[in-house]
C-alpha cells in the first residue's frame, strides 16, 4: 500500500465512494444487530461452514491468487511481498485451522465483568457486548481475510474487510466462500463484506461513518496507519512501530542475558516485538562481550556507543560506533544499538525517551530491580527475565490476535477476543427512581 | 461556546499556538511520568493540599468570577449559563467536598485484573496503569476545573485543563491554588496546566499532539464535541446526545411504571439521561391513561402517535400529535414522545433506530421479556424496572464521573477512575525464549 505515502494529496471522494461508504455501513450495521444476538453455538456453526466453505473452494481461491500473483510479478513486486500474497494448498489449511482455534476460543459476549448491589436496592452489572461493527484495513496478505472475520464474528461483530488491491482477486475468493459460511449458517451475510475496488476515496468514506462504525483496525505500514489516523473520524486502534529494548541489569545472570537477547532480536528480526537496542549497565559491563559475542554469532551487526565500544574492542567483539539516529530506530534486521547506562533510573529515562510504548524487557536477578522496572516502565508488555519476543496474543494465551495497539486507549498491546468486545451496565430494579 | 458552530471555518494554527501546545503538551508529559510512580499516599496528600488551597484563596476565586460574571452579564449571557459560571462559598464547599469524595476513592493504579501461567512458565498479569497525559475540553463551568484535576490525579494522569473562555478568570484562580496544592505536597505543578488563551487555533493544535496526549475528553454542547471528534488526531471519548427511551411491556405494574416514567422525563428533564420517549406496547395500552395523566401532573407535554391520542383522548388525558422529528429527539424539556409498538420486537427496534445508545428502561413483569431486553439493546446502561435517571457514575457506585461515553470504544457509560487507566502485561520469566 505505498499509494498511502503521500500525505497532502488526498484521494477524492466522489459522490458514488459516499453512497458505496452508506450502504456498505449501514448493511454492516443491520448485520451487526443480528450477529449481536447470536449464541454461541450458533456463531461456532458459522466458523465450521466458513472452514467447510474455504476447503472446498481452494482451487477456486488458488486460482485467484494465482492471477494475483501473477499481476505482482509483472509490476516487480518485491520477493517478501510476493511471499506475504502468496497462498497455496498448505495454507488454505492454515487458514482452516486457525478458523477451529477461533472456534474453540471462549465467547466473551454476555460475560458479566462484576457485579454489585446498591444500598437502594438496585442490582448493577457489567456485561460484555460486541463492539458492533469494525473496519479492518490491512495490506495484500490474503489470510488476514478469514483470520479478521473469524475473531470479529466469534465476538459478535460485524465486519467491512479493506485489503490491498495487490490482494483483491484473493480476498474476493476468500470473501465469496466466508459469505456461503454465514449464509449456510443462516446468519447474515452482510456480516462480513469485502471493499471490491482499490479506490481510496471509498476507503476515506468509509474512515468517515463515525455514526455506523465502531473501531477501524489499520495493520500494514506505518504510512498507511497514519493516513487511517489521521483521516478517520471512526475511533482508531493503531499499531507504530516496535522500538524494544532490553536491558541488562548490573544483577543479570550471563546465560539468561544471552539467551534472551539473542531470541529478542534474532529469532525474527523483522517483527516489532523484536529487539533494536540493548543497554548495559556499567555494572553489567563484564557481561557486554559474551552477550554481544553471541549476538555476532547469530549474524547481528552491533552499534555501540563509544563506552561500550571500547569494551567491545578490548575483548576484539566486532563493532561499529552507533550514530545518534540508531537510538530509537527500528531496523527490523539484524542489526541492534548498544548503549551504556549508569543506573535503572538512566534505563527507564531512555525507554520513556526512545521506546515505541511495545515490548520492554530487563535481565535481573535483583529482585528490586527487577519489579521497578516492571511497574514503571510504560510499555503493551513489560518482560522480566523473558525475550521481547512473548509479547504476541498466542503466546501470552489471549488465542489469536486480530492486532497490537501501541496507544493506550481500550486496548494496549495484543488484541483478542476480549479487546473486540465494550461492555454496558445493566441495572435491574423494582420500580426505584432517582430523589 | 457557540465560537464552535460553524464547522467549516477552521481557527488558525500559529506558529506561536503550535509551540504552545508542544510545550503544554511536553510539560504534561514530563509530569505524568512522576505522577505514574506516585504512591497513593503522596496522591492523597495532594488532593489534600489542593483542597486546603483552594479554602484558602476561596475570597481571591470568588473575585476572579465576580469578574467573569459582570462580563458574562454584559454579554447578555442566559441565566442557566450564568448560573453554572456561577462560584459562592456554598459552592466553594462543595468542591472541597468533592475532593474529599475522590480521595477517598480507591486507587486503580497498580491493581492487578488478572493473572495467569503459560505451559512454558511464563507468568503473565495485566496491571493499571494510568493512560498519561488527558486534555479536557469543556463549557464554562469552573467546579469542572477541581473536579477533572482531581479525578486525573488520582488516576495518576497529568491533564490539561482547556474550560471555556467565559470562566477564564475563574479558572485560572482555581489553577493557581491547584498548582500550589501540587507543590505543597510534592508533586509536580505541571501535573495540571490550564490554557490561559481562548485561541482556538492553540485548542486546535493541542488536539494534534497524538504522540503526547493520550485522550481528549470534550463536555458540553453537541457542537463542541462534533468540532474536536471533527479535528482531533488523539483519541477522543465522546458524549453526544441522550435520546432514551422508557418501554412499557404488556406485563408492566402500573405504579412502577407511573413512578419510572414521571422520574426519568420529570425530575431534571435538562440532562442526557432524562427519556425523551414512552413506548407503549398495546398489550399495555390499559396503563396508558393513568401514567400519561401522571406525566401531565407533573408539567409534561405529552406528543403521541394516533394510536397513543386516540387513547389518550378517549380518556380525556390532554396530548397533540406527534410529529415525525419527535421521535429520536432530544427535548431536554418537559416534552415526551409517544409511542405505540405491537411487541417487545417492535420496541427494540425503534431503539436501536432512534436510541442514542445512552439509556434505556423497560418497565415489566415478565422476566424473559426484561431480560431479552436487558441483552439485546445496545445502550451505556439497560434499566429494568428502574428510571433511566440511574445512569450516573455516583448513582453506578463508581464515585464520581469525569463525563459519559456514548460510543463503545475504551469506556460506555459513566467514566470513573478505572476508565481513566489502560492496562500493560507485566510477564515474568527464568530465561525464557521464543522458539
Amino acid at each position: 500500500m505505498n499509494d498511502h505515502a503521500n500525505k497532502d494529496a488526498l484521494p477524492e471522494i466522489t459522490e458514488k465512494a459516499t453512497a458505496d461508504a452508506v450502504l456498505l455501513a449501514d448493511r454492516a450495521k443491520a448485520a451487526s444487530r443480528a450477529l449481536g444476538k447470536a449464541s454461541t453455538d450458533q456463531k461456532n456453526a458459522v466458523l465450521e461452514a466458513i472452514a467447510r466453505r474455504i476447503s472446498q473452494s481452494s482451487s477456486e481461491i488458488l486460482a485467484a491468487n494465482a492471477l494475483d500473483l501473477e499481476a505482482g510479478r509483472a509490476q516487480s513486486m518485491k520477493s517478501a511481498m510476493l511471499d506475504r500474497l502468496r497462498l497455496d494448498e498448505q495454507r488454505i489449511q492454515g487458514i482452516v485451522q486457525a478458523l477451529d482455534a477461533v472456534k474453540n476460543l471462549s465467547d466473551p459476549v454476555g460475560e458479566v465483568t462484576r457485579s454489585w448491589t446498591r444500598p437502594n436496592g438496585l442490582s448493577v452489572s457489567r456485561v460484555r457486548i460486541p463492539l458492533g461493527v469494525i473496519l479492518m484495513i490491512y495490506e495484500a496478505r490474503p489470510n488476514v481475510t478469514p483470520d479478521a472475520a473469524a475473531l470479529c464474528l466469534k465476538s459478535g461483530n460485524a465486519v467491512i474487510l479493506r485489503g490491498g488491491k495487490e490482494a483483491l482477486r484473493s480476498n474476493l475468493a476468500l470473501g465469496k466462500a466466508i459469505r456461503l459460511g454465514l449464509a449456510d449458517a443462516g446468519l447474515p451475510e452482510d456480516a462480513v463484506q469485502l471493499v471490491d475496488t482499490p479506490d481510496r476515496g471509498l476507503m476515506l468514506a468509509l474512515l468517515r461513518q463515525e455514526e455506523k462504525i465502531d473501531l477501524c483496525i489499520p495493520r500494514g505500514g506505518e504510512s498507511l496507519i497514519r493516513f487511517v489516523a489521521a483521516n478517520a473520524r471512526v475511533p482508531v486502534l493503531k499499531h507504530y512501530k516496535g522500538v524494544c529494548h532490553v536491558y541488562l541489569h548490573g544483577s543479570a545472570d550471563l546465560k539468561k542475558a544471552m539467551a534472551i537477547a539473542v531470541n529478542a532480536k534474532a529469532q525474527r528480526p523483522g517483527v516489532c516485538n523484536a529487539a533494536e537496542c540493548l543497554l548495559v549497565d556499567r555494572a553489567a559491563m563484564n557481561l557486554l562481550p559474551p552477550v554481544a559475542m553471541s549476538l555476532v554469532e547469530a549474524g547481528v551487526e552491533l552499534r555501540a556507543d563509544p563506552e561500550a565500544l571500547l569494551q567491545l574492542c578490548r575483548h576484539r567483539v566486532p563493532a561499529v560506533p552507533a550514530r545518534p539516529d540508531d537510538f530509537g530506530h527500528e531496523f527490523l534486521d539484524k542489526v541492534i544499538a548498544i548503549k551504556t547506562v549508569g543506573s535503572l533510573d538512566e534505563a527507564m529515562d531512555h525507554i520513556a525517551r526512545f521506546g515505541s510504548m511495545h515490548t520492554e524487557a530487563i535481565v535481573a536477578e535483583d529482585k528490586d530491580a527487577a519489579e521497578r522496572f516492571a511497574r514503571e516502565v510504560v510499555a503493551s508488555a513489560v518482560m522480566v527475565n523473558a525475550s521481547t519476543r512473548f509479547n504476541d496474543g498466542g503466546e501470552l494465551g489471549l488465542g489469536a490476535e486480530i492486532g497490537i495497539s501501541t496507544t493506550k486507549l481500550h486496548a494496549f498491546g495484543p488484541m483478542g477476543l476480549e479487546e473486540l468486545t465494550a461492555q454496558k451496565f445493566i441495572v435491574r430494579g423494582n420500580g426505584q427512581t432517582r430523589g
